[in-house]
């Protein structure tokens, strides 16, 4: 079987402890035999500013753009807040999704039966919740220009951002969505502000063709996205794919995240379009979550939602299923014995840091 | 007493039928005799449209302009999706809100006790729930050029809006805030995306500059507005007062209107500069809602929420205070006496339509 090329990018604050722990995964298939992998290792965000004075080498982008797969653990923290904008840790990981072409983020919602008493939300609001967002992630107001701040004199300054979305754009975000829903329970819900903007405007028009040229037989249905903010916290489970732009994808996926009771359990694939000769997609994973620098160094970070970004990278780049399925259900099975990170922790549960939440993982595997 | 000139503009869908019940409130004030209100009504959104083929006439724009205040109810419906985007419903909404120069929008999210367990969050997650959201309401994406979708040929369109703020902007919309949360828990949040966004750096910058030099008293902390709307949902009562731009505050405040158990119970003040000479700030009142299309003309429309903004009229247009708190009181009143529109129904309720919910807190007062 092949061996597959995976460049690791732990990043800043827990970065670094959560990967460890997926290193031991990947060293589990490694001994195992099957498909293998290959790592290296690279520095992004406040790592690499303070390595090399930007937020990711060169060298490192040209191993980025050779790997199959990036596997990416978070970046920033209160250290680099001075920095200049360019360089700011972030800059790495927007860098990367650009370069890459990784225009479609997948951020899968998904309740785990053993946390769905432990959610802030009542537990038959989110009991069962399984929900993705496809979240346009190379345009919009994240990369578009102007991206300035000018001095206007008289103490004034001007800053602006520019939120700009071409047609194919559109189109290629909403055929990995429809796509995805086909599997799924084939319902995409597209959300934007076209009665406040342009970009909204267009979005909601070339969804609306690329459905009914495409892919009539999923129902799509359209939602302002602040009624889709309160629709997420009201009734969450009336959705099965949403698709939206960057920025309101950023927002609408950490609230979803919030639903499924902690921030430390949601995986994310981006994706690049498949090569026309070889037919493989670029492809990005990482945790939705931060780098948490509150908790760094504690041992106390939960590893679940980056073992379980490893396992969308079986899924999605390599087509090891039966692979991600069982990471995924060791995950699930280590939750039903009572382990918890902090993060998750409630009464009558059993305690448990980074490393043996990562090792009681493997043991089920 | 004075006499105080409402413009009342109830506008589409529901609109009407919950500005019927405030028109009762006032008749009530009215017959009282002390503060006594004039009112003149005009029309808004697809209700001018209809009559005048724009979303304001320019005839109701200097009435709203010479009001000492607006009172709105709600805007848009199916109807009107296929109107050019000049003249759509919201297009009379925005207007006034830039041509008042409105530009602090004032949402506070107060959960009843009444409501606490009829939220799909955790009862102790909102129980006594007090937060305000303070919106800018004239910037932003909302109303920066360019704004317009290009054809570029080939069958691509390209769709920009453009974020821009100003100093001043900031400044003015930061000391709202600040004095506000003095009047409260003296605690201010500032929420914008400086790891992604020119204007959130900006925006940090100028809400620190205005706390050091004006309000060292407050306790300032800022957080990003994913993270922020993350929060929102996790842990609603770590904030007192949220200060954000125009399209995250429009993103966040429906959030947290959720979190309180319904969005019919949600008012909003919409508040100008001071004037110069008199004092007198231009100022709009309207339900956090819309107009809800689905279930206008059937009598089930909740109209608290505009009854709460004309109660907010009274305390922060007239400083009418305590016939504020009468109205306030009133709701709460109703709310402990068991009765229930139909969106927050719940068992050994009763249910109660629009005009007899109304009636009830007029009873009360
Ligand atoms: C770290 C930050 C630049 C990033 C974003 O805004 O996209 C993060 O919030 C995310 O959602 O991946
Ligand atoms: C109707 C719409 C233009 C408006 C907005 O986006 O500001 C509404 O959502 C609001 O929050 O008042």
């Amino acid at each position: 079987m092949a061996t597959h090329n995976l460049l690791l990018l732990p990043g800043d604050g827990i970065g670094t402890e959560i990967m460890a722990e997926v290193k031991k995964i990947i060293g589990w298939f490694n001994a195992r035999g099957g498909a293998t992998f290959e790592t290296d290792e690279g520095l992004v965000g406040g790592a690499a500013y303070d390595a090399h004075g930007k937020a990711i080498s060169e060298e490192d982008m040209a191993k980025a753009m050779s790997a199959d797969a990036v596997i990416f653990g978070a970046v920033g923290g209160p250290k680099w807040d001075g920095v200049a904008y360019d360089v700011r840790p972030e800059a790495g990981l927007l860098r990367l999704r650009k370069d890459l072409e990784l225009f479609a983020n997948l951020r899968p919602a998904i309740c785990y039966p053993a946390l769905a008493a432990s959610s802030s939300l009542k537990q038959d609001v989110v009991e069962g919740l399984d929900i993705l967002i496809v979240r346009e992630l190379t345009g919009g107001v994240y990369f578009g220009e102007p991206k300035e701040i000018t001095d206007l004199g008289n103490g004034q300054k001007r800053a602006v951002d520019t939120q700009v979305y071409d047609t194919f754009e559109i189109e290629r975000i909403a055929r990995v969505a429809f796509d995805l829903a086909r599997t799924r329970k084939n319902k995409v819900c597209s959300m934007e502000k076209r009665n406040v903007m342009k970009s909204g405007l267009l979005w909601n028009e070339v969804v609306t063709g690329v459905h009914d040229r495409e892919f009539k037989d999923v129902e799509l249905s359209h939602m302002l996205a602040d009624a889709g903010g309160m629709q997420l916290v009201r009734w969450p489970k009336q959705f099965d794919v949403i698709v939206t732009d960057n920025l309101f994808g950023d927002m609408l996926s950490d609230i979803a995240a919030m639903l499924t009771g902690s921030l430390g359990m949601l995986p994310s694939a981006s994706l690049g379009a498949p090569d026309a000769k070889t037919g493989m997609r670029k492809a990005m994973y990482e945790p939705v979550h931060g780098s948490a620098p509150d908790i760094a160094g504690t041992g106390a970070a939960n590893p679940i939602a980056m073992i379980a970004s490893f396992a969308m990278a079986l899924r999605y780049s390599f087509g090891l299923v039966a692979e991600a399925d069982m990471v995924e259900k060791a995950i699930s099975a280590t939750l039903d014995k009572g382990l918890r990170t902090k993060d998750l922790m409630s009464e009558g549960m059993t305690a448990v840091g980074t490393t043996e939440m990562g090792d009681a993982i493997l043991a089920e595997m």
